[in-house]
């Protein structure tokens, strides 16, 4: 018996030890055999319950230029109209009957473009995710996860791939494409996978005295179609986020990705649809329409689409929004920001500069500064102010642009998206350098000695800028670390609030009167203490207020947003007591003959005191007039 | 000893006994009085603590024609140009320079008329709310509670004069005017003293395996000044919902109340000034701007204005939504319904439908229709169907319209607002009845014989009606019970989606897998079982799908919507552990000389393998990538 005692686990020992005494040697032997069955069988549902929700292996055929990221030719090396739409493009002007890809690291052509989408061709889309949605709302969380897992599986198993899409595609660097886009990814899905499931649970509520024979609940139901529109920044986390959550929450969707990215999206979609079919789902639930403006206004007034996920401009936002208005669809309304991030003097953050400095870095270059949640202003305090800047000085003059192809390693910078800002840039520039601010680097556009078809902006350090410069209002989108002066800590404060923007912060400090004094003070949407944009990646609630748009995707409010909120109220003991409107109230109140109504007027009033008067005497004086009344 | 201790409490006995042999009697005795003051001094710290947010009475004074409601002139008894003013408006036709108020009951002129807002008064309103909700915003919620709880007081202490206003105002009678106006108001507000503090906590949020030295929250802050646009069905309701959470919230509000019922609108702000000033805060905290609809837009495009709650009918609200836009303003659009009410036929729900029929009666007649979750079709199975039908035809008969005023009892049906939708009603019930339906009781307008300036419609009973008829689709507002055959559960639920609307529903049946099936097949926003519009009573979010709008007031979710929802990630240990980039990634990432970009992508890769991967070895896998590449 303690032979065998000794050789079961310390649990099932510890279970069987007590009888051990009192029975049989053979008892014992029978009951540790069972123990042990039942651990294994439970163990085996374990592993077949994770078996019903494990990833599926499955491919899809990579682009070409994927395959052969050394090979293609230049857009100046094409001829005729594809050419003519390339030059069009370049100098911001889009082709209607074909939109061409290239990327702006190198100019190399890409696929051989693509036909917009007409508006027949947006409401087939839709007409599609809304028949497939309809099987699709009856999956469990179980299978959801089971599709979201085969799509990390795909992601983690091919980041090479999909990082050379992006990088391609948008001119980033890999290391960019690896932070901004996979990471990102794969903790969105993590976070669904993990916590998706609870955030969409039915949520009790309270009842109150009079109700109190009524339990509540709140629910959450797929909405059916939903719909995104999605800027080029992140061309792989931006497609793949609104559609995790729309697959998660019941939903289809149709994703209207940036012309500048379709290329690449199109590699996208096939991942996801693998995704899709491997695990047994219809591929239409997941649509794609690349179109131009236009075009793109059926979606957004789509009657079928029942709601919005816009993440881009200002400008194009207004125009977004109106036209929702048509069809009365909620928008989740994503616009850029002017993030600034506060520096404060306490001899700890002071000490810390360097480690601070390397972070701030990352936070203004990451992806060229085409990054909503980049960090567009340094407001340091006096202390920090001067060790900051020569810090960095010489670091981002020596930051190397290039392009991934061409490059034997990866550059410090990429490309930007277009050189449609770059005039903007350089006068805004040259205007705060005219009003009293330092330039320290950069400031102008670069003729890449090797790529001359790039699109690339100096790294730009700028420094003594003050709240009233134009430089210091307007998103930049641009790699340009401008440093601020402030006095004091509400001074701080006070010029981190002073654009029209709300979306990120940082607060760099170690006093935590103030370090506080800062996270609740600034406007802003999310709040990163000590570091730079790690709300994101942990899945808070993402989203700004003031001119950095409206409502928040990501976290449980993200994927409760696509959900219609269904609220629900029920008797609690349906068998003994549910609503009956009494006698004095039942119409009709005037019953023949009788003058009662002042007297149904005066119950009525009763109830009303009855459940809410402040104190018991008038609770009783409610029940009185009640009864009196009846 | 013993007779000490039977003079105490019970639970303070309960404390002492244990001591009582092992001590002396006269140490008991202390320890006694020792526990007796603890215990006085603790009931008057909570005495104390509940003082702080005690009720303050204050008064207003009350318009005389609530406190003569008796008396006042008839509308065509008026002259000059209030007379053709007050025509036009009964027409439909507004006057820029004067609107005029009397009770559509029987036509009484209520007050003097008012001068409508310009642009100019809608920005001084919006100007000093945003002034006064500086200092606002710093208030305590227990400041706010005490503020709810003075008017709560007032509410209760002051039913009939409020009562009376609204029935003046929109002509319905007290018994609908005491549960439209007041019970869903003191229950809004008892609500919020509750259960509002928890709904705005601090939300705490997980991290993840990379991020496990973050902590994260989500906290609710206050918006600045939000907007309403309101509707005239229940104006003292109305208007104060999205008072008390603006203010609940820390926000200042602009309420812009409908022309119809601008007059007694005054009255309930001086309410609302009168519990604010008592409290100690800025009268100009809420404030209330009577326009037309060109003036509105400068409200409802107002850059100060940080979301707008509207509750009123899908034209007005694709206007409010486009202006909207223009700032980018996040509107909760609350709009009408076609609310169905299935009926069910097991053998408990056919025995109860004597009090079934009450409580549908009171669904559809209840403000004379005229609420947005009134129902609006009566969905009824085959063994209910004919036998709901002969119960309430004679109870609909024989319902009294009137006005409280010159009647001597509270009448069964109140006025209309206005005649505007009488032409539209009659056509519709009779393209109906053309089409098949049978009309059983009312149908048309009514010349009321004592109150020929009121706006009667009869209470109407349809039955027969299917859904390819117009009066099936369209909201109608108004007293008609409409009845429409379903011929088993799944027809029922198919017939309750076969509109554009979802707003609310009811269902009534005993059998659970049915009333279940209902719950969650019927497209809606809010589903009472075995009841009308309960959802309401307990304050559950509130709002619809489809065409009956989105977003939610009431409840946790309404409250949370006027604040900006800010997402804060901080370091769990900040002496400890905080984010540095490593050297291998720090900008420049090219050390010089160095090619070491490709290990710089190889090691992020490692980061996410470490982070994500869904197998212990690739996690391993992953470190070892990242370690190789550091």
């Amino acid at each position: 018996m303690d032979c065998l005692l000794s050789r079961l686990p310390p649990c099932v020992r510890a279970a069987v030890e007590p009888y051990s005494s009192s029975v049989s040697a053979e008892h014992a032997q029978l009951l540790g055999v069972a123990l042990v069955s039942l651990a294994a069988v439970y163990v085996g549902y374990l592993y077949l319950l994770s078996q019903r929700e494990a990833a599926v292996t499955f491919n899809v055929p990579l682009p070409q230029e994927v395959r052969k990221s050394g090979e293609g030719k230049k857009w100046d090396e094409v001829q005729g109209q594809e050419k003519r739409v390339l030059e069009d493009q370049v100098r911001g002007k889009w082709n209607d009957k074909l939109i061409m890809s290239y990327c702006p690291a190198d100019g190399r052509v890409l696929g051989n473009g693509i036909k917009p989408a007409t508006v027949e061709d947006v409401n087939a889309a839709v007409r599609a995710a809304k028949a497939a949605q309809r099987e699709f709302a009856k999956t469990t969380f179980a299978e959801r996860r089971k599709l979201l897992r085969t799509l990390l599986k795909y992601v983690l198993d091919h980041q090479d791939d999909i990082v050379t899409a992006c990088c391609l595609d948008s001119g980033k660097t890999k290391v960019d494409a690896c932070f901004g886009e996979i990471l990102v990814t794969v903790e969105k899905l993590k976070w669904t996978i993990d916590h998706g499931e609870k955030a969409l649970l039915p949520s009790r509520r309270p009842t109150n005295f009079l109700m109190m024979y009524k339990k509540n609940k709140v629910i959450y139901e797929p909405l059916g179609v939903v719909g995104a529109c999605v800027s080029w920044n992140y061309p792989f986390h931006n497609f793949i986020g609104p559609v995790v959550s729309a697959l998660f929450t019941g939903n289809a969707v149709v994703v209207k990705p940036s012309e500048q990215t379709a290329w690449c999206t199109s590699f996208f979609l096939n991942i996801v649809r693998g995704a899709l079919s491997s695990c047994g789902h219809s591929r239409d639930l997941v649509q794609t329409v690349v179109c131009l403006p236009a075009v793109a206004d059926t979606l957004t007034s789509h009657p079928d689409i029942a709601h919005i996920t816009f993440i881009g401009s200002r400008p194009v936002a207004h125009h977004v929004c109106a036209s929702a208005a048509k069809s009365l669809i909620p928008v989740c309304v994503e616009l850029g920001g002017k993030d600034p991030a506060v520096i404060l003097d306490d001899s700890r953050t002071v000490c810390n500069l360097p480690t601070l400095a390397s972070v701030l870095m990352r936070g203004v270059f990451q992806s060229a500064g085409q990054n909503c949640i980049g960090v567009e202003r340094i407001i340091a305090l006096p202390g920090s102010y001067e060790k900051l800047i020569s810090m960095v000085e010489p670091r981002i003059k020596s930051l190397r642009l290039g392009s991934i192809l061409l490059d034997t390693s990866t550059p410090d910078m990429g490309a930007m998206i277009s050189p449609a800002s770059f005039d903007k840039l350089e006068s805004l520039i040259a205007d705060a350098v005219k009003q009293g601010a330092r330039l320290l680097a950069g400031g102008t556009r670069i003729d890449h000695p090797i790529h001359s078809q790039g699109h690339y902006f100096a790294p730009t350090l700028l420094v003594d800028v003050t709240r009233d410069m134009k430089i210091a209002q307007e998103e930049l989108f641009a790699p340009v670390f401008l440093v601020m002066r402030a006095e004091s800590v509400p001074d701080a404060i006070s010029i981190a609030n002073s654009t029209v923007y709300a979306l990120g912060a940082s607060v760099f400090g170690h006093n935590a009167a103030d370090v506080q004094a800062c996270v609740c003070g600034i406007d802003a949407g999310m709040v990163s203490v000590n570091d730079f944009g790690a709300y994101y990646a942990v899945q808070l609630p993402f989203g700004g207020v003031k001119g950095s748009g409206y409502g928040r995707f990501a976290g449980d409010e993200g994927l409760r947003g696509l959900c219609n909120m269904k609220s629900i109220c029920v008797d609690r003991f349906p068998t003994l007591i549910s609503t009956a409107i009494p006698p004095r109230l039942d119409y009709p109140i005037q019953k023949s003959g009788e003058k009662d109504g002042p007297k149904a007027w005066e119950m009525c009033r009763g109830v009303v005191e009855t459940g809410y008067q402040l104190t018991l005497g008038g609770r009783v004086a409610g029940i009185l007039r009640l009864l009196r009344n009846m």
